[in-house]
């Protein structure tokens, strides 16, 4: 026993070197996003391989595979308390990946990704698929391989979905994306018909970068972010980042013209971050001590974006303090034609700039090109055509060209396949939490208008925050509301809300 | 040949790994001291922990050992170029001292060290020297410890003088010190007696951060320093730090009464801010990117401190400016009388708010209970007497508690001697350079007056800042100035602007 110990405390010491690096690496990618000088940034690279390098080899070590090796013997192993088997069978997982692979190809594979994510800006820029084209068709070849390498369960896709996802699978989204289509299709289409038109023009007034910071801050403040534990910068793509629990910052960025982008921006960022603050501090350096999935994730920044930046009640609350800030420029919108205005949905072309309504919609277009790259139904030259009948098909409206369309995101050209369809389970699971929540917290919407907001953080918090890595997905959102994935709960939400709005 | 390549290669490699981490770390230290938050230090403290581990860890490796016995072979030696022999020369250096203290010895005094610097905290607040005389006895003991294992030429004290100041011995100092007692005492006195008194009472109006900061932007912007490769924040206790020659960051600290604390800070950490700025980018990752010494750095800081922002013509072109910041707070106080209260010599207690005239007796002070010290003359227990008497005789004022004597500076809690004499070293370089720049710019106080600081900037970069540490300091000073170190530059520059300013 006195031996298991010893190996033990080792394993967990050679952990928490690892996660120092990684949260040195943090550092320096928040910094570079949020004001590093541009001349540094050359050697600033060096620095990010280097330690990069240093993580990747010390999963992939002798002496990591002697760790998982003698800790993961079923005797050994059944004496270790909870946070250490979480986090050996965690650890086992990553240096499967990561060996299955020959190094050689792997580093080819981050060289060729590298490049076509440079290849990708300027492809996008000039609007020209072919230039990107040779790339995805290469990358898509490494990740066919690498299916080969790890192997998979039914269907080759799912072998990508699950390093994002752990645990969903085709069959799942096919269900759940199969219904979306049924029902919010055509209610996007019988929203375009509507009379209603809310006056989303009118939020397009002057709103200087000081006032939606002052703003902004109030918002963190009243979300209960705790600013012991964070700090609010500027950059140009907006994001949470959880160094460690005690230090949790969001990014947001300022359009002078239009305060939606930070507003809503960092309501969102701050519910990934609510998220990273409120983990169990047990995990640390366990290499447990962050968000469980994609997923989850989002649907925790998505949770906090629409039920609560998009709710009525919150609005309720803020509108005045926005008026102020807005110094004078919504005097004419009344809260109720702001609360109609925020919440606008039409089908549009650009997924980041999508509505919550539509939003799904475009991950489904994404979801199911991938799918058929991967099961050889779709070849990568044939993407930008493919791209397009889906969107008139779902959206009725076609990209006039591939910019707008098939080269708007930079996810393929990084290599990231599988990730896209994370973005939809977090509105499906921040749903699904949301209903079960309702059923602690009846009061949920008088609770935003009072400003209540540490019940429903503390919920978060007990339900999915402090776990961490310890729980997968899947697993968490069984426990908490007592279903599997089910995405009746979204539909209806969006039936109900968005008939509301534009009185169907 | 090719294996020597090889090695040298390897070597290198190794080299900017070891920078690589101290790069990280100097990131970590620059965000701990301008905004991180408060709940992550103790996690981000042990990531301090491993990679100043690493980086020691690396530097006494056998790794590095084989190196070094290998490229240090003299036929090795000669075939290579200089960077790489220059790089090979320090990173010995560095080795032997690592060395040559036991590992645990070293160990046991990096936490003693730790504790008696939060001690001191306490005694300082207290004014108890008592509480922290056993700490420092058992510094002063490790110290002569480290120095009996380093060895010594002619003085022990010389040991530890190397550490920060390498060639600088006692001989030196005496003689240098001697001189500015001599010339300088007397004058400090004849001052408090002169009729004249700068109206610097008037200095201290009410000045916004905003506006000061503002102001220092354009102060630095005018000193020639790259924003494009660094940044100015604010902090509690400023420095300027480079991480690399692509990322120097100055902090400052701004006093809503005292604009004086931020405008002459920030032209300090400029000096220091414009030296690592112009290191050879060549230095990159050698161990040799970064100033030679605490004392050349000092030069480089006071320079641009004393020289050109207590500089008649500088304030000619700028104080305008700094009323207009102001708010017409100075507009009684003409550009005369404005210089000469900014430049108000008076004998003080306190090292950190001396002046340019008294601040090198501080610092001889220092020297001098430094060298009792470690020649055994001198007993810790009576240290807070020795301090006293020193002040009352070269400054003709007495501490009225420790707190304002023996206790104000936390450099022998942390197990620093041999570290003051660089502040005084500093000056007295400065001045030295400062003839030496007078050759080829007789027209220096033009050029200030002119805006025109690329000339000054681009000769200090030719003649110190590009060298990095490939040169050591009195190795720069004689090269510059065809002198060894001569301290009547010094004495010449202060007796001439301060009898001038208080009419002697």
């Amino acid at each position: 026993m006195i031996e298991t110990k010893d190996l033990e405390k080792q394993y967990l010491e050679y952990m928490t070197k690892m996660e120092s690096y990684k949260e040195a690496l943090s550092l320096i990618f928040w910094d570079l996003r949020t004001g590093a000088p541009k001349k540094g940034v050359d050697r600033r690279s060096d620095v990010i391989g280097v330690l990069s390098a240093e993580v990747f080899n010390m999963s992939t070590s002798e002496e990591m595979a002697a760790y998982l090796a003698q800790l993961l013997q079923e005797d050994v192993f059944q004496s270790l308390n909870d946070v250490t088997k979480a986090s050996l069978l965690e650890t086992k997982k990553n240096y499967d990946q990561n060996k299955k692979i020959p190094a050689k190809e792997y580093q080819d594979y981050v060289v060729l990704s590298t490049k076509a994510e440079s290849v990708w800006e300027e492809a996008k820029a000039k609007s020209d698929f072919a230039m990107l084209q040779p790339y995805l068709e290469k990358l898509v070849e490494y990740n066919k391989k690498f299916i080969d390498y790890w192997g998979y369960d039914n269907n080759k896709y799912n072998t990508l979905l699950d390093l994002y996802e752990p645990g969903v699978t085709v069959a799942m989204l096919d269900e759940v994306f199969g219904r979306l289509k049924d029902r919010i299709v055509p209610l996007v289409k019988a929203i375009q018909n509507s009379k209603v038109q809310p006056r989303s023009s009118e939020l397009l007034v002057p709103f200087s970068k000081e006032n939606q910071q002052s703003f902004s801050l109030e918002v963190l403040k009243e979300l209960k972010y705790d600013f012991d534990a964070g700090r609010l910068d500027e950059t140009v793509h907006p994001f949470a980042i959880g160094l460690n629990p005690g230090d949790v910052r969001v990014t947001t960025k300022y359009d002078e013209q239009d305060f939606r982008t930070a507003v809503f921006g960092t309501i969102h960022e701050c519910g990934h971050a609510l998220y990273e603050q409120n983990i169990s501090t047990d995990l640390v350096g366990t290499g447990l001590c962050t968000g469980t999935s994609m997923g989850i994730h989002e649907s925790q920044s998505l949770f906090y974006e629409n039920f609560v930046g998009r709710n009525e009640s919150f609005w309720k609350r803020h509108y005045k303090t926005l008026q102020r800030y807005a110094n004078g420029a919504f005097d004419s919108l009344s809260m109720e034609d702001f609360y109609l205005a925020i919440n606008e949905a039409k089908p549009s072309l650009i997924r980041i700039e999508a509505d919550e309504l539509t939003y799904a919609l475009h991950i489904m277009i994404r979801y199911e090109l991938e799918k058929a790259l991967f099961n050889d139904e779709l070849e990568v030259k044939d993407l930008p055509k493919a791209w397009d009948e889906k969107y008139e098909s779902y959206l009725g409206i076609t990209p006039p060209n591939d910019a707008k369309g098939v080269l708007q995101d930079v996810h393929w050209s990084g290599g990231s396949f599988g990730y896209f369809p994370s973005y939809a389970l977090g509105y499906m699971y921040a749903a699904q939490f949301k209903q079960a929540m309702l059923k602690d917290l009846p009061n949920f919407d008088e609770l935003l208008e009072k400003g209540e907001l540490d019940s429903i953080k503390g919920w978060l918090t007990e339900k999915v925050h402090q776990h961490g890595k310890m729980k997968k997905p899947l697993e968490i959102l069984k426990e908490v509301t007592g279903e599997e994935l089910n995405i009746d709960y979204l539909i209806e939400y969006l039936e109900e809300k968005y008939k509301g709005i534009y009185q169907l």
